[in-house]
């Protein structure tokens, strides 16, 4: 069974997806025994059951379907009420304030990355994403022939962007640069300093900022989250966000696109348009789950998310904590951001595991912990870690990758 | 303002979506006076204010939400429970039994569209679409490089497909021919015997039918609605199905494919992988929504669905005797299916218009109704109605439209 996933020579980040993999991983799990299994790979904030969303959510639903005014199809651009609270939403942390034009709705975070990329792609132009990223942007840049270049984020320097790279990187043809921060997979928050410097850079370059903050505000260590928004008026900057991690409610799929843009450097450049024609021929959000966002953001309490940042800081130490123990691992920053985060294998003090792939296959055989290899999300030999997981399924799942390790380890 | 429409090359049906002509059309009333709007073009059943959604399907989302067992993010291939659900509503109809493999859960009736036509679709392949027809299957096609091929719906035949033309178009490049059952834009009901002969010719071809059945039961004439997977032992039938028209939840966007292929040739085509790899490449349907499924389609009262024919049946009647006292109008066929119509214009009796366009161009700048021109659907110098509206606002339309034709009228 595991040549399932080894032998198959389409895992590589631009042809399979995290979704595939996964079930793919789930499968080899449940081939082989019936031990509960542990899920650390994929991403899903409701698997912690403390990670219930907020009644406040329930209510803007149970609203919209009673006064039987969204069940219409939905309007071409989006709702504008629903437009509108997202642009007053953003603009709260915004020097430059936001208006319902700024903003379009889509389904997740995801959907924003179908439309955003192929909107900026020209032939021969070139985007810059992070290495390790989303491999979403990877796949979605392939398809709409974007080359990609990858910059690195530093581990040793947590994960700030490699900026002195992204000269060199980056030409004539060059249209963008995308940065999620809060950082996944890496679980960084970038200061305001740094992504300041990138802001810089990339008016230097005269490239866009794509910015993808659907973890927006999920930043539990001592560095508040700065939005690039706040840079708008060095670098012209298109956000992504979401309500899918903050609120726990991925399966909503409501997500925006939101352009921070004083000079109006994206209508002028005909992006503004572009992304308005992608939205014609793409799904659409649902109407019922549009007229829930006002709702939604208006009225969550500050205490459901600060709640929800305990959780996450105590699931940062349970992790980070729990590595340490694990002599084959190496998490070069405690997790601060986010909901997952990246940690090296050292394979001289493994016996007979070559690579991160090998590693995560094994151990979904042996130990049902389903976790991904870092070359999922473009950093081979490395894995990606959930940490939206409960509590004790972390620990549970450290234990046994602990176990794991040892039961590998080399004979010195 | 007029050459906004008139003048733009773009106004054809694989270039322009149906939604920004509707827009188009809808800022042209605007411009020039503040008359209140009849609006007969989108067929949006939401638009009638007697077409209430069933207490039922709000009942269902309900449940969902105050389970929390459905914010998470959506299983690859669809919330197995609701695919289950969809196989059994359609199993109650058909012959050969469905089971949850052979459904696939879409955003709506459009996005199944979406995913079916690129998995048809390979170097130098075409597919036979009707004339006049549903205009995404036109865009679509052309999208994936799916060559078109029109086939005429024969008005003065009741709208039946012109089964002798299918024989010359279709060649061994062909991969499927494309129905509306029952029928959007013509309002039709295709016969039993009628359907099957389509069936036989499909597989004498060697083609696949896609029969787009998102007005399944809409049947409010003297012939019952005969699903095409009646006649799956003659020839594999994808189809596609969607609770947006029938239960008036456009803006919930549930809708399904389904393979009604007792002898499994999607699966030995590789249609099926194809259609599985599209699925998780597009934005899934979200979860919330999906888990409404079961409820909504089981706990439906026939009563729902038997009132909802009665108001149908009373729109068709005063849309019919309505058309009759417009002397440039010829409606050939009474509506007995879907909630749409097509008429004829007969531009001989107008003084000054000279196409389709015109036609409804000058109608919403003097009287404020919206309609489509027949173009959008692939039938120039034919008017396209929506007949999910309220009755007064249909009168009204009609007699704005007798007026606005009498003006025009030629001197003889």
């Amino acid at each position: 069974m595991e040549n399932t996933i080894e032998g198959n020579k389409e895992l590589n980040t631009s042809t399979i997806t995290v979704g595939r993999l996964y079930d793919m991983l789930c499968d080899i799990h449940k081939e082989d025994n019936n031990r509960r299994v542990v899920r650390l790979g994929r991403v899903d904030p409701t698997d912690n059951p403390l990670f219930r969303t907020t009644a406040v959510a329930l209510d803007a639903i149970t609203r919209a379907l009673h006064s039987y005014n969204f069940n219409c199809y939905p309007p071409t651009v989006g709702l504008l009420e629903a437009k509108s609270a997202v642009a007053d939403h953003l603009s709260t942390d915004l020097p430059h304030k936001l208006s319902a034009d700024n903003v379009f709705l889509t389904l997740g975070g995801t959907q924003a990355i179908d439309i955003i990329l192929p909107s900026l792609a020209r032939p021969g132009a070139n985007i810059l994403l992070p290495k390790p990223g989303y491999p979403h942007y990877d796949f979605r840049a392939t398809r709409c022939v974007l080359e990609v270049r990858h910059f690195d984020l530093l581990p040793q320097r947590g994960w700030e962007v490699d900026l002195d790279s992204l000269e060199a990187l980056a030409d004539e043809n060059t249209v963008a640069i995308v940065i999620i921060s809060p950082s996944s997979p890496c679980g960084n928050v970038f200061t305001y300093e740094h992504l300041k410097r990138v802001a810089e850079v990339a008016s230097k370059l005269g490239i866009f900022v794509i910015s993808d903050e659907v973890y927006a505000h999920v930043a539990f260590g001592s560095k508040p989250f700065v939005p690039m928004g706040e840079f708008s008026s060095i670098v012209p900057v298109i956000t992504i966000g979401s309500l899918s991690k903050r609120w726990f409610i991925p399966g909503w799929r409501i997500g925006w696109i939101a352009t921070c843009d004083p000079h109006g450097n994206f209508q002028k450049s005909g992006i503004v348009n572009r992304i308005i024609d992608y939205l014609e021929i793409t799904s659409d959000p649902p109407t019922i789950l549009q007229a829930a966002i006002p709702g939604i953001l208006k009225n969550t309490t500050d205490d459901f998310h600060s709640n929800n940042l305990i959780i996450m800081r105590e699931a940062a130490k349970i992790f980070y904590d729990g590595c340490k123990e694990i002599p084959c691992l190496t998490c070069f920053h405690k997790p601060e951001g986010a909901m997952v985060a990246m940690v090296e294998i050292d394979f001289s003090q493994l016996e007979g595991i070559v690579d991160d792939v090998q590693f995560c296959t094994k151990l979904a055989k042996e130990e049902s912990v389903i976790l991904y290899p870092g070359v999922a999300v473009g950093l081979k030999n490395w894995l990606r870690f959930s940490l939206a997981v409960d509590a004790s399924d972390l620990k549970d799942g450290l234990n046994r990758i602990r176990a794991f390790s040892l039961r590998h380890a080399k004979m010195s």
